[in-house]
């Protein structure tokens, strides 16, 4: 059968199903307990979902596919083991497995309204409650918080979450008996296990106790059960818990005390809805946000939910999916893990709940596009009766300054775009517990390739093989020191000392943001706590010239500090060295850069002095090319690094820095460019605009408060870049005089 | 303007263009010299496509792209530099580009008989024709035979094959007076430089010389000159090379003697079409055999070329197709540039060509689909009417068997083929210069993708910074070295000692190949030459059985030996080690394996001594999970490596190989699985089948007859692959007791 026809006969199935159901449909929605479906879908959601089946398309196509799936379940029988292995073992990837096909077959029995599903739920549940009263906590000890159903309350959390969503789906279905006494064997006490007696786990701000939160609060929504809602809103009721404590990954318990939903709203997210962990642990939170969010909205509009806070959780939606790359992939500050992306179904869950509860912009239509798949509820309705009226237009990302810090005033995240260039800055707060010590460190992509790489976390999620799935020792050894990072490492030491709590207390600052010029986008931060007595300003800026082929990055980090250090400043290119306008050795052997701080993971590939004014190497990556030109003194060391020395499991990739290493220097200027340009095609055996564009670049004025760059390209033409140091954005109009020339201008900086 | 649009704007404007030159139109096939166009378009060819213009898709679209590139370079106007420099530099890639345009103008200015093209075309021949006398040769001193508008005289053969199409399509708008000055002053001569005065360049067999002869023959075709034709299809008159001396490449010269156009069909292209460099070479090979063949099946029909040595050229192009992967990337053997695809132009002029002038195979016009692009003359106008009248089918790979050498009897290649799996055997003859010494080595794909790579060669193609974008010297001292390839390498030796004059004297035997049985291919071949003294024996399959996810390859090699030695057999695989069922140690400084034959370059990245019968190695890459299972005595050591070791350039990519070494043995069996299998998604952090399916796998029999393994699932079922070691194909029935039980089967192996 072709695919045409069989969504066509599945669409035929249906509205004979429908019609043939129709009483006992509307019974549904007419009888005293009309206050079911509520959660995620209403009733009246749940009518005009049955009135458009089969006239809109992304919906319908989803239905089809979930209910391809969820038949398939049930042919396959139910299975609910004894739970006993971690992550990526059977039994917790068949009760990950289970929670999403009870979710998805309480849907579907309520849009298709037939009562297989509703069974399938319902006997699927009983096994649960027969279950749950016999387990002990979670055989397997290596969390803070055991679960019972999985070896980390988080996990038991998640299941929560969505079996409310299946139990409010088939509550009408139930008997009251039924209820009863899945409510008092298994909902309850699961509410109580993963908060009351799990409080370290559901009492403090992070995206764990969200998790939490929010599966206490939407079986209380179900349940109708105030104690529950008030629980998951506000905490455990009158519990202060040790605000000193720590957890297994360093971060603080609780250390102000503060507990529940909505300070777990107040907390990590800024005004501009930047999540303080980052984009990946954003979109893993996201989903029990918007979810509960969309219950209580549902349930208890008095709450007025998606305006709290001015309306932060559908900001944060926005500013998650500023924060990928051309191909979607959430770029990997902090602990992220490379290729997650706004195709992962909490997007679709984002994305089509502040569509329909936000402002109906109809750029979220055109990534629901991409997704090719709606939530089987309202909004899902909402997003698909919009691309079905041609609403959808272009998801535009800009050049975008992200604020951090519950009052926005905690340093940030910056995004300078230009054409297929994206520049992504960080001058953030630590970022909680997953946070990396690299202050004012970068990452460039070209159209979805990495180009400057940040290495994200080291774990392979859910890859049991490789330390059960979870985060691995080299996380802390390596991908969390500020060596692993595109930013400065003093005197081989991370930021803070690599310290959690001296890190939580600081965060850099805003030296200004500027995007307002279609060809000169500029980011500027300062950090004067990494490393005390030494201040870190760095600018960095995109820049379309005409005399380049494409827009290139400007890096500018100056360096003011109390005492001589060394120090190392390393860019994690991608690729294959290309050319090197400077000699360099190799060695024989390679050995370790140090022994700690993350050095020891580095292999030592190449070295030399640097005997030029302007050091340059290009690569080639993904047959594009790209050529770094960086100032050097004659005494800075010029280093080729390697990942993955003392590495015995081969759990980090094999990959490349070039290094400049400036030793025994107090203050000092780090200047560099980086040009993408032409491409290499390996079909056509062709390199176009293979070379450098850039002659020169020259340090024409540097004093406390101003920074001059002059950038000469291979024809000649100068170009001057001039940042503010001080006083960037309080000045009406900067005067300047370099080399007998004058300079006046009014902003923070001057190119031309 | 949007696409559709824009397309038929144009095709008013061709069409509007010649009504108004109809009578022009007709002058061109009409007067006394109505034999021009007759090379590559003919006078019909030209009629019939004016003819369909506006309604072959696929042609209309190919010319509009032309179109607008040649109306870009007229916009620009002529260059031609006076040459100086190698590959990438500005010179070469100029004259490089005005060939391509040259003939693309001529091209055009036949279908749209506008004579701004044949203008355009006259006027940088007649630059050329004012510069070629005055040209010395080509200053860049590195080639056997430098060219005078390149640096060596391929590329000026290059120029003229293309360059003669051009003169062919202006010839008519040409007084004879400008004809005879171009004759005279640029064809004759650069005829006669590249062959006459570079005989060590043209008299020989070589894809150099195909070139050189296809340049001479084609010019002499334009010109009808009957001496220069003479001259390219059977070599230089009466010249007599030294046999005995050698070019860069370390191939021989003209070891036997022959010369021409035909004698380069005859010796490099086995009766199944396999050309003995590789398909990399063949790709580049194929053009001016192709189009050479088209101007003179054209002009001397007489010659029935495309009959040749019964249809090898057009069989060739089957052969070459057959040689790709999932994605039409050609596999690297020998010298072969990854990324080299059927994408490439020379491969339009060989599907196109293959189809017109060989048996429409439907299965080609969908490559010429992909391809998206066809040739403007006969054969493009024939691929675009048979796309655009639905006859386009897929084309299917299969598993096949290419004999190798002129009479098919020099060893050979064989592709195993199920499902997404595809692995490649290599037991052929040396491959010319471009060979490698890797005897029996093979590499495995899934879906496109590398599971157990072939290094390819050592070269950046045409990257002018990359030594000239010509081999590196890497290519000899680790591409071409046995140790770089997935096959036994004795003693740390390569095989033949790595000389060129003793490898290309030997060649290995087929044992059996199988590809009758839907879930079983099979090949076996056998090397005794590589190292005096020892018999190497191995047979690969590729295996569909119901217990397992996809099919997996079973590798046996088995060693027969006068003495005992060392052997490694690596495996190169690709990706990242997700787990070991073996302990082993990492170095805390990375050191070289060896210091020659390929071992220089290999850095030792962990071992130990195996201590189990079975050492298991599983890997992720690009998504997907594969684990090797392999036979180990306790005395083996188990080596990490990876490329990279006195590299001082970063010519060598970062790659890793798993290696087993075993020492002082002399008859031996390696056995091996493979197996694909599951996925990992980073969107969904799902990870799907990712262990191993296989408990265990042992040698059950092995005699000088048959060699017998058990592989016994996870589930306990066993199944027995016996290979007939001997009298493969020649015995009817084959009987064998093992573990007292009797087997009885025929054919050359058993599974079940």
């Amino acid at each position: 059968m072709n695919k045409k026809l069989k969504i066509f006969s599945v669409i035929s199935i249906l509205l004979f199903a429908l019609s043939c159901k129709e009483e006992s449909a509307l019974k549904t929605v007419t009888t005293e307990e009309e206050q079911h479906p509520k959660l995620i879908l209403t009733a009246q959601g749940v009518k005009d979902i049955r009135a458009q089946l089969g006239t809109i398309p992304i919906f319908d196509k989803t239905l089809e596919k979930v209910k391809a799936e969820i038949d398939a379940e049930i042919e396959a029988g139910i299975d609910v083991p004894v739970p006993k292995d971690y992550s990526g073992g059977y039994t917790h990837v068949r009760h990950k497995r289970n929670w999403v096909v009870l979710q998805k077959a309480g849907v579907l029995y309520q849009i298709l309204d037939d009562e297989k599903y509703a069974k399938y739920a319902k006997d699927m549940l009983m096994q649960y409650e027969a279950l749950y009263n016999t387990l002990p906590v979670h055989p397997k000890t290596r969390s803070y918080a055991r679960g019972k159903l999985f070896w980390q309350c988080l996990n038991d959390s998640n299941w929560l979450v969505y079996v409310s969503q299946a139990y409010d789906c088939i509550y009408t279905y139930l008997s009251e008996e039924e209820r009863n006494k899945l409510e008092k064997n298994l909902f309850r006490p699961f509410a109580d296990y993963i908060s009351i007696e799990n409080p370290k786990f559901y009492q403090r701000v992070h995206n764990h106790s969200t998790w939490g939160n929010a599966a206490v609060g939407m079986i209380g929504l179900v349940m109708d059960d105030q104690e529950l809602i008030d629980r998951a809103l506000y905490g455990i009721k009158d519990l202060k818990l040790n605000t000193n404590e720590k957890d297994d990954d360093g971060g603080y318990l609780n250390k102000d005390g503060k507990a529940g939903f909505l300070a777990n709203i107040e907390e990590p997210f800024s005004p501009d809805g930047y999540y303080n962990e980052g984009p990946y642990y954003q979109r893993y939170a996201m989903y029990p946000f918007l979810i509960f969010a969309e219950g209580l909205h549902n349930v208890k509009p008095e709450l007025k939910i998606f305006e709290y806070k001015n309306g932060v959780l559908i900001k944060s939606i926005k500013a998650l999916l500023n924060l990928s790359d051309a191909d979607g992939d959430f770029f990997p500050l902090n602990d992220g893990q490379k290729g997650m992306s706004y195709y992962n179904n909490a997007l679709v869950t984002a994305v089509d709940i502040s569509y329909h509860y936000g402002d109906q912009d109809p750029g979220l239509l055109s990534i629901a596009k991409e997704q090719n798949h709606v939530l089987l509820d309202d909004s899902g309705l909402a997003v698909a009766l919009g691309i079905k009226n041609g609403e959808a237009k272009p998801f535009e990302k800009k050049s975008i300054n992200l604020s951090d810090g519950p009052d926005g005033t905690q340093g940030g995240v910056g995004i300078l775009r230009n054409e297929d260039l994206e520049l992504v800055f960080k001058y953030a707060a630590q970022g909680s517990s997953h946070g990396h010590y690299d202050k004012l460190s970068y990452s460039l992509y070209e159209n979805g390739d990495e180009v400057i790489q940040d290495y994200g976390l080291a774990r392979f999620v859910n890859i049991e093989q490789k330390g059960g799935g979870n985060y691995l020792k080299e996380n802390k050894t390596w991908a969390k020191q500020t060596i692993a990072h595109n930013t400065i490492t003093q005197n081989e030491t991370s930021h803070f000392s690599g310290k959690y709590d001296i890190g939580s207390q600081h965060h850099s600052v805003l030296n200004y943001f500027s995007s307002e010029n279609e060809n000169v986008k500029v980011v500027s931060a300062k950090e004067e706590n990494a490393y005390p007595g030494t201040e870190l300003l760095r600018t960095m800026a995109i820049i379309k010239d005409e005399a380049f082929e494409k827009p290139f990055m400007l890096d500018i980090m100056k360096i003011t500090s109390d005492t001589a250090n060394q120090y190392d400043y390393p860019f994690y290119f991608l690729g294959q060295v290309i050319k090197a306008n400077f000699e360099y050795n190799t060695p024989e052997s390679l050995n370790a850069l140090g022994t700690k701080n993350g050095y020891q993971h580095l292999f030592l590939e190449g070295s030399t002095k640097s005997s030029t004014d302007n050091s340059k190497l290009s690569w080639l990556n993904k047959n594009k090319f790209y050529t770094l030109t960086t100032l050097t003194n004659t005494n800075d060391n010029l280093l080729f690094t390697r990942i993955g020395a003392n590495d015995p499991e081969f759990n980090l990739r094999r990959e490349a820095a070039f290094m400049i290493r400036r030793e025994n220097t107090q203050n000092t200027l780090f200047v560099s460019t980086i040009e993408a340009h032409g491409s290499y095609s390996p079909v056509s055996e062709s390199a176009i605009n293979s070379n450098s564009n850039i002659k020169a670049i020259e340090v024409v004025l540097d004093t406390e408060d101003y920074t001059a760059i002059a950038i000469t390209t291979i024809n000649d033409t100068t170009k001057i870049f001039i940042t503010a140091n001080t006083n960037a954005s309080n000045k009406p109009t900067h005067k300047l005089e370099i080399n007998n020339k004058n300079y006046e201008w009014s902003g923070s900086y001057y190119f031309k």
